[in-house]
């Protein structure tokens, strides 16, 4: 491609609406821009960049047998009321009338359009097991869209749906999927790590998040040098290995605390670390229940975990004024002695000798409380996110954490869907049975924001090579060498994607413009040509510079290709 | 592929909700599945059909330089109200709020979202002239969505869009996408006509529709092939090519015409040909003004001429109930003669002598009636629809009339959206002035559906080599020739898409299942390798068989390739 006929608005400043690295990357290089709150178009740098991610895993999908369909994004009501996801899935399904006032929403997701499509033409095990999947557009209503692809509304996703006739069948389907996740964020060049995870709103039992390491990922993982355990921290039991000191329990005294509110602060103010101090939190169930849940002031409630004890009933933190009356005092000095309402206690209080409590009065705290002598717990239990000190809860190695971006979920659906849809094949032994299914899917927007985020400097993005809109750029700083660079672009261009800057402008801003979109190679015809007949070529990554001789070029790019 | 690896649901039997022939052909062919009116799932093979299509298309337009983007299906309104679309646009356009009860709509189109673009980030007459175009999903919701993929709500195109700086830009864009057009429809290996058409809701002064040419097509296209005249035929001038007998004017009369109602029944009741009875038909003009039309019986009104006539008001026939009131009779005896309303009569009643009319009482119409001395119309215009035996506008030799499907539009804008949204450029004069703009549209899913229409027999589909899902297909008829044809399988798959139809089917079910599909060469290695060691080829669009030695194969489908 040549630049001049090419369209890369790049913006010099950074646009105010970005709130992270690839939001501001992915405007600044003139990748997307926004539409409206969450939805974006792509211009040919990113549609160009969202190909080729497209393509890596349209490889994959087909090599590993799965095969390509394409389902509408307008769903009828009736399929989503025959799994009740009609009602139950929340506002993020986009519903509305179409001009015959029927219902219909956008597809965020594709279960029962794929399980319809399979209950209609497939009859027998012998058509088993078969694997469907799109690369399409999907939309979710996000209540807060935000950080550009990473959270858009409209995006695009890879969705590949398996169906068995039994669980074997099931293991296998996903173990390939595993496999064939592992090559798609491999042949993307990326650094990942697929980890246990929540199922969330899809359901099953089992799944696992690709994760994209990236330190200003949203999600923290946890896992294990020492074997291999990896997991969503949301998952994660917290085992803590710390051995607290064996300290004889002291008198409980209430302090005056005046002002001080978060845990923080508490320390602070006593002068003792934060760890000794504890956070008791009120939360409401099913919109009438309270409930205190209490752990150390240095850990954090796993929200997930509450989920669980609650057995799925809807919670929320109760507001200020709620906890005033319920307890009698502000949130920041609320403990759980004499409190008239169930409390839970995170397990790590247990053996804790003399920590710090709110007294429930405002300005006050209890200082030297201990579980069990200050206040008695009605279900002790896992409650806190593990963290840094933890234990691997397979072989209690200490565990590390990074953070990492979800860009691939795949689940284990079983019958979820099959069942009240009555997707029923014939089987062997002659009975009618649901498809055992599955489900896997790749944002593959998100992947492009991921990337960004993975590789980076202060002057723009650095593209993996294997998904660089494109490869190699090509910059001439004298007339007289534009011959030579377009014989040489004209060469490359058979086996890689290159861009000819061939725009009247001066070097400086060519050479802003190249690393901000992340050209990986970046080959400049100047004063080494002029002084000793030698090409320049930048590596984006590294900002090594090599001279060579123009016809070692090409073997260059080969070699440089084949290390990657 | 491996047809047992495969996903291609057949059908035996005519689905009862096909119309047409490819709706028929492609449920059939287990291609597409009705997931809702007009919306459909595409299957494995209907998405390699359609993008085998897509890339003929994504090929032709990179060529010519356009640049591929991808932009939301989910529009704000904001942009729509910019242009007033979201006022005048019909109930087409799906509009919708989302959680936060913004307004939005399902673009069926996207000339606002490109002029968006292009106003944001183009500066200057040195970025012009810029073709973009995506190929995406795009939603109209259709009255009456029918006829499969051929009138659907949701569907696939692509849509492109220039940018100049001037109108003489424009028409070398223009001509420039007209013959990419060409070779585009050329490379899917249809036949074809581009023609003059109207512009519609697009909008535009001038657009040309590219029309499948096929017997089962909704439109007609009017052709001289005497010189380059070809237009849709709503748009042809009606130039009568009959000469009127001399004849003299004979007295009117009225006569008692029972129960005969249509200009059909008149003309056996009387016993004269149709042309010479006349339909008087009853508008309503903007819901109010009652109009006469009065035409030939044996010719049609073509509305678009009306439309014309009424300056864009809208109108309407008018209801039994309206005629009876209006005219005080029945339709089908209404007459000019003696209409208290305004009557418009076409051309083509001037010098016809001795006609019917109704006497605008029922039961009764007058014969021998004459224009100008029967009655007097207050205009007399071309409202008809031009057919056969009318003449070319511009060379005056006979047209003739075939029927198309129309599978491409191409509109020069002008500047009617970049003038109310003030996409404007610096242009060479130092002054800011509105994009010209053209735009060009292909319904990609719709070719898919027009091919079939073009290309079938009884059998199935006849798809055209260019864009056969499959192009070859390898049946073997005993299980000692398997490893012959898995190897040349393997052979074939380096150059060609080939199905190996290694189902454990009898040969007649996967001899049909072939011709359904419509797989252009189809080799069975059966009872000529047993007897003499050759292979059979079976041409599917001409039936003919060809028997080869196995080393010759080859070379027979390169040469077969290379003829079409």
């Amino acid at each position: 491609m040549r630049w001049s006929k090419y369209f890369i608005p790049t913006l010099r400043e950074d646009p105010s609406e970005a709130e992270i690295i690839s939001h501001k990357f992915l405007l600044r290089a003139g990748m997307i821009r926004k539409v409206s709150s969450g939805i974006y178009n792509f211009l040919p740098l990113g549609f160009k960049a969202l190909k080729k991610i497209e393509n890596v895993v349209r490889n994959e999908m087909n090599k590993a047998g799965a095969l390509e369909i394409l389902m509408p994004l307008v769903q009828p009501a009736e399929l989503w009321k025959e799994t009740e996801r009609w009602d139950i899935y929340g506002k993020e399904l986009l519903r509305f009338k179409d001009r015959k006032e029927h219902e219909f929403c956008l597809g965020p997701t594709h279960e029962e359009v794929v399980t319809d499509i399979v209950r209609r033409d497939i009859k027998s095990y012998k058509e088993l097991p078969l694997i469907l999947y799109q690369i399409a557009v999907k939309f979710r209503d996000e209540i807060r869209p935000r950080f550009g692809l990473m959270r858009a509304r409209e995006f695009i996703m890879k969705d590949a749906y398996s169906f068995d006739a039994n669980w074997e069948g099931l293991e296998k389907s996903y173990q390939l999927m595993y496999e064939t996740y592992e090559k798609i964020f491999r042949n993307c060049g990326l650094r990942f790590k697929a980890v246990e995870a929540h199922t969330g709103a899809i359901g099953g039992d089992i799944s696992h998040e690709f994760m994209v390491i990236a330190e200003t990922g949203e999600d923290v993982l946890a896992l294990c040098e020492n074997c291999d355990y990896a997991s969503n921290v949301e998952l994660t039991p917290a085992i803590s290995g710390e051995k607290y000191p064996l300290e004889s329990e002291k008198p409980l005294e209430k302090v005056y605390t005046p002002g001080v509110k978060t845990a923080q602060e508490v320390a602070e103010f006593l002068g003792l670390p934060l760890s000794k101090i504890t956070k008791t939190l009120i939360y409401i169930i099913d919109e009438k229940e309270p409930i205190a849940v209490c752990i150390r002031g240095d850990h954090e409630v796993n929200e997930l975990k509450l989920e669980k004890l609650f057995k799925g009933k809807s919670f929320r933190m109760a507001t200020e004024e709620e906890v005033e009356r319920i307890v009698g005092a502000k949130p920041g000095f609320i403990g759980p002695k004499e409190l008239k309402i169930k409390i839970i206690a995170d397990k790590s209080l247990v053996g804790y000798p003399n920590f710090v409590i709110g007294a429930n009065e405002n300005e006050y705290h209890y200082v030297n409380a201990n579980l069990g002598l200050s206040f008695e717990p009605d279900l002790i239990e896992d409650v806190r996110k593990a963290c840094k000190g933890d234990l691997c809860p397979k072989c209690g190695n200490f565990l590390t954490f990074i953070r990492g971006i979800e860009v691939g979920h795949i689940f284990k659906l079983g019958i979820k869907y099959s069942e009240p849809m009555k997707a029923l094949f014939l089987d062997k032994d002659g009975q009618m049975k649901p498809f055992i299914m599955g489900c896997y899917g790749i944002g593959v927007s998100r992947v492009l924001a991921a990337t960004i985020e993975q590789n980076y400097d202060e002057n723009g993005i650095i593209f993996p090579w294997q998904i660089a809109p494109f490869q190699v750029s090509i910059v001439y700083l004298k007339e007289n060498f534009k011959e030579i660079a377009e014989n040489l672009y004209q060469n490359l261009l058979k086996n890689w994607d290159v861009i000819l800057d061939d725009r009247p402008e001066r070097p400086g801003v060519k050479f802003k413009d190249i690393d901000l979109i992340g050209v990986p190679l970046q080959i400049i015809i100047g004063k080494t040509y002029e002084e000793k007949k030698q090409i320049e070529i930048k590596i984006r990554k590294t900002q090594e510079r090599k001279c060579l001789a123009l016809e070692k070029i090409e073997d260059f790019i080969k070699e440089f290709s084949n290390e990657i």
